[in-house]
């Protein structure tokens, strides 16, 4: 569970953090991730839900997806997950960035087999819309035909994270400037019923616990 | 700028959006990119900030970077875009999903030459902080010559955007369950002021204007 060689950040490695709660942390507060994969030299890379499985990370979509079928096959993947977390104004543009927490796995999907293949998807649901499986119908034999779920082991990942203030050298720290932080977070607004939603279907508590959840 | 046929979008077709206003849309909201290479078969996606430049993206990192110079050899690259509009809660986890609007653009990235990197980055730096380049000092040689920009024709692309509610099949819509949307979006909080920041510098209007450009 350590970063390996072709892992380690070249870039800015005092951003890098090795320890694995930081990799989950990250993981956990993602909705979708940046899946990369290749075919004959051309990358791809294409947004996907995700969810960690303990040790390993859980992907999902439909059984025909080329996405699917050529990393089932053991191809190698990229996953990577990106969150944004303020704009940081420097006092010149060199030095301005962002803060950010991003995560970096690399290695080959397994198929999830056929008896595994609902917890995964509970897992999933669950990690996706907290609360909503236990009330939902059992999946039906051909949506669960339809679904292939591929898990990704967190072997060898990296994890590189930047919360700071502008870093400006002391040359510039009198320039006539503004100099510090946006903040940026995700925010949920007030749940939408579906236009063909029957009587008696209240918004449940724990829909209304993410919209709360942003703190605004 | 038409899509061709590999960025052909093959699951959920209705999805394909094929007007390049809306590709331009997706990726002027974006502050950073995606951006999958390959290395000897070995995908990589790394975040990048990204800024559209006309009819091209532009990607600026480190002179030292390995993925600046695997891409300024002219190597096929991939840059994805995901925007999260909302989670989608439908009357079964099958067709549970979320609101997205998402750009992928392969090509090839080319170098940009010395004499047109001051505009590069002003685009950028517009992009990223609007209203800021105008008030920073001018970037010095040095880091002019620290940054590798390039650019990526948006000739090849493609764009998919789910922006619906639940599509249940009837037979659930008896289901004894809510349905409906909660929408996300990306909010901003207060600027706080860098530790370091001398007297008599307020917050710029700019900086003020994106604290309240999200509408809470």
């Amino acid at each position: 569970m350590t970063p390996r060689e072709r892992t380690d950040v070249r870039r800015l490695p005092e951003k890098q953090v090795r320890d694995v709660a930081t990799l989950h942390a990250i993981l956990d507060e993602a909705l979708q991730a940046a899946v990369g994969f290749q075919v004959d030299g051309q990358p791809f890379v294409l947004p996907m839900a995700c969810a960690r499985d303990g040790g390993s990370l859980l992907l999902h979509g439909s059984t025909g997806s080329r996405l699917m079928r050529v990393l089932a096959t053991g191809a190698p993947v990229c996953v990577s997950v990106t969150h944004l977390d303020g704009l940081v104004y420097a006092r010149s543009a060199f030095e301005s960035s962002m803060r950010y927490r991003s995560a970096t796995v690399l290695g080959t999907a397994t198929l999830v087999a056929d008896e595994e293949k609902l917890h995964a998807l509970e897992v999933l649901t669950e990690h996706l819309l907290p609360g909503r499986w236990a009330e939902l119908r059992a999946p039906r034999a051909r949506e669960l035909a339809a679904t292939t779920v591929l898990r990704v082991p967190l072997d060898e990942w990296s994890v590189k994270v930047g919360d700071g203030f502008p870093d400006d050298p002391d040359e510039d720290l009198d320039e006539p400037v503004w100099a510090g932080v946006v903040p940026m977070r995700v925010a949920y607004d007030d749940p939408v019923d579906a236009p063909d939603l029957g009587p008696d279907r209240p918004v449940p508590p724990h829909v209304l616990a993410v919209t709360s959840g942003d703190g605004s």
